[in-house]
């Protein structure tokens, strides 16, 4: 994709909303668009409740207004913001309003399920979206998928391995892509045997070699099942069938994705484990802007290393293979499913490979009872979240109940 | 580079010439050829002076016409030849005159300085040239790169290496380059010491680990003075200062070559060791076509490894990085100087450390005489080819003498 459109102006300011600005990709984000000041124009940072942090960043960025989704917290917010001519509001309405100003770029950077709307709201004609919510294409790929076409929207992907596969990408002639390959640390039991796996703690767990995550994204990489939500983003991100995807595991997360082409060459983008790098790309694409990141040194790394993931010990990657070729509502059955069951295993409800037999059990059951069929809106993907979430409860309990 | 200009319209053939036609390369291209007879036209095939070898592959490929530049060798080619409709001529005139017909890619495949005049009488408006050929940049680098500039004819790289750079070079943002890295196997002496590198037999240095090659480049790899012409090679290629090239020792040639941005996104070319691959590359190229090669697998390969150069035990890497940076004629020199050292090691009359001293005295003579200057015409440079070989002569005789 090196060429591509030049879907933004290059010599005015870049008018940018962020959504989730408070959060580790909008702090991150913060730091690029400080460094190039010039070349943004910040029209609306938003929030979940951080009053404080999210004042502090619409100072440092010349924010035209700052927007929290819990109305509770207007005051705080309004009180740091006071005599700056910043503009303050909040409410889940107040963000829907948000993403109505006009903005060249939207970067969707809240965490969960509580990005789903917003996100969806800010697809609008000849906008850029820059995309870092998993939810969006995992809970309501098609519906996400379905708006930015019809819309004509561009989207360009944050998260490593993709944005490292969209930088590799030649989209112009996708029927010459044979596969698209996703890389994954393999995590913290990369060596464990299925015996070992059983008897691992959330302590264990939490220590991830690679990348500094959250712990639900760090136990998700502990299972893998991380490396099959990017499997279900990628199937909407690119235009490829399921069979052409595939994960390779390089322990060294030196190389962040690569595209097969049928004349036998393997295109990859590489890096430091640093989101800058990714996020500057969507910030200044197709430019590239300058980043302080240390720069990947392959004579001092000296070694990298690559094997096939073991369906064995890792059934998670194989849950999402299968509920992403189910399709409907599986992708966000197994997401919910999978939210639950990992936070039950942090509490020590079940043990680590209960967390894909929960989520396997929930599916089934759900499949069987026919729920899993595609959701048409948004409000039914959230109620279908719901579901898979109490079944998984309810799973856990009976599992617990008998322990 | 993924983009790109529709310089060949993509629904007519493309109409080929193939310089050095029963060459490796040439054979290989043919490969390809063959394998989508409707996509070319192949106007015409030239070779040295393999009548036989040169016929076949005329007849196989449907060729407009066969030409050898050996005029001995005419009636002979005219004999294979006979009622196929097929036009035959030779001789260097021929060979010149068949680069003067309308074609739209022209492949520069003939080794050696015997394919300085011909590739450089190819290149014209609105021509793509396919480059293969070493000694045109290498020795001529300005004067072919001037002559591509002023005829606005395109230039796409055949050699692995340049042409994985070329795949992952965004050239329309040059300015966002921060490094041009070649990778080289590191060759068969790769782990010896300098002692050990003092005592070693052209039946060793033969034994190069990844790629079927002739006996000199095999002794340029083993030395790693290839990679030094690649690096001049480069040079002119890509639109980077001298100080943004550098070499990577990666024994396994899976990784062909890396472009580092300045967004810390390090982009890479991966392959089998096959060179159907780039060769398909500049047939198809914006397009990809499909290649029967081996696919890389990472996974199987299992483990990549990554070394800076020796300098202390590869001179003749500085040799060619000094050489470039002279500019002038330095850089033909050392190719002259290099291709009589590499000849003398290989028949015994020097050993393997005195490659690189060789080159060294004959540049450091030819330098202080005043004669590595830029040359203004081939007839100069192949003027200054003659000299530096001759003097190489000299300095081998005189060293062979002392022993």
């Amino acid at each position: 994709m090196a060429a591509g459109t030049a879907f933004i102006d290059e010599t005015a300011p870049i008018r940018i909303i962020v959504l989730g600005a408070t959060g580790s990709i909008g702090q991150s984000l913060a730091d690029l668009i400080e460094r190039s000041p010039e070349r943004f124009d910040v029209v609306a940072l938003v929030a979940n409740r951080n009053a404080r942090a999210l004042a502090t960043m619409a100072k440092r960025l010349k924010a035209s207004s700052a927007v929290l989704a819990d109305a509770s917290c207007y005051q705080d917010l309004a009180g740091h913001l006071e005599g700056t001519g910043i503009a303050v509001s909040a409410g889940e309405a107040a963000v829907l309003e948000a993403v109505e100003r006009d903005a060249d770029l939207v970067v969707g950077a809240i965490v969960g399920a509580a990005g789903l709307a917003p996100t969806m709201a800010a697809i609008r004609p000849g906008r850029r979206i820059a995309l870092a919510n998993k939810e969006c294409l995992v809970c309501a790929g098609d519906l996400f998928m379905a708006k930015i076409r019809r819309t004509g929207a561009e989207l360009l992907p944050v998260d490593s391995e993709h944005n490292a596969i969209f930088q590799v990408f030649e989209s112009e002639r996708a029927d010459q892509v044979e596969k698209v390959i996703l890389t994954a640390s393999g995590g913290p039991f990369r060596t464990f045997s299925t015996d070992e796996m059983a008897g691992v703690t959330p302590e264990q767990a939490l220590k991830h070699p690679n990348w500094d995550m959250g712990a639900r994204i760090t136990i998700d990489s502990a299972t893998m099942m991380n490396k099959g939500f990017e499997v279900i983003e990628a199937s909407h991100l690119f235009p490829v069938s399921h069979d052409q995807l595939g994960v390779l595991v390089h322990p060294q997360s030196a190389i962040h994705g690569l595209v097969q082409y049928k004349d036998g060459s393997l295109l990859a983008q590489l890096g430091s484990p640093d989101m800058r790098t990714p996020i500057a790309h969507c910030l200044a694409y197709p430019r590239r802007m300058a980043v302080p990141v240390k720069r990947l040194d392959l004579a001092e790394l000296g070694t990298l290393t690559f094997e096939a993931p073991d369906p064995e010990r890792f059934p998670a990657l194989g849950l999402a293979i299968s509920a992403m070729k189910a399709a409907g509502a599986a992708p966000a059955a197994l997401n919910a499913a999978d939210e639950i069951a990992v936070d039950a295993f942090l509490n020590g409800k079940i043990r680590f490979p209960d967390i894909p037999a929960a989520i396997e059990a929930v599916l089934e059951r759900m499949a069987g009872e026919g729920r899993l069929v595609a959701c048409d809106r948004l409000e039914d993907v959230l109620a279908l979240d719901t579901e898979a979430r109490q079944k998984t409860r309810e799973w856990i309990a009976a599992r617990h109940g008998r322990a």
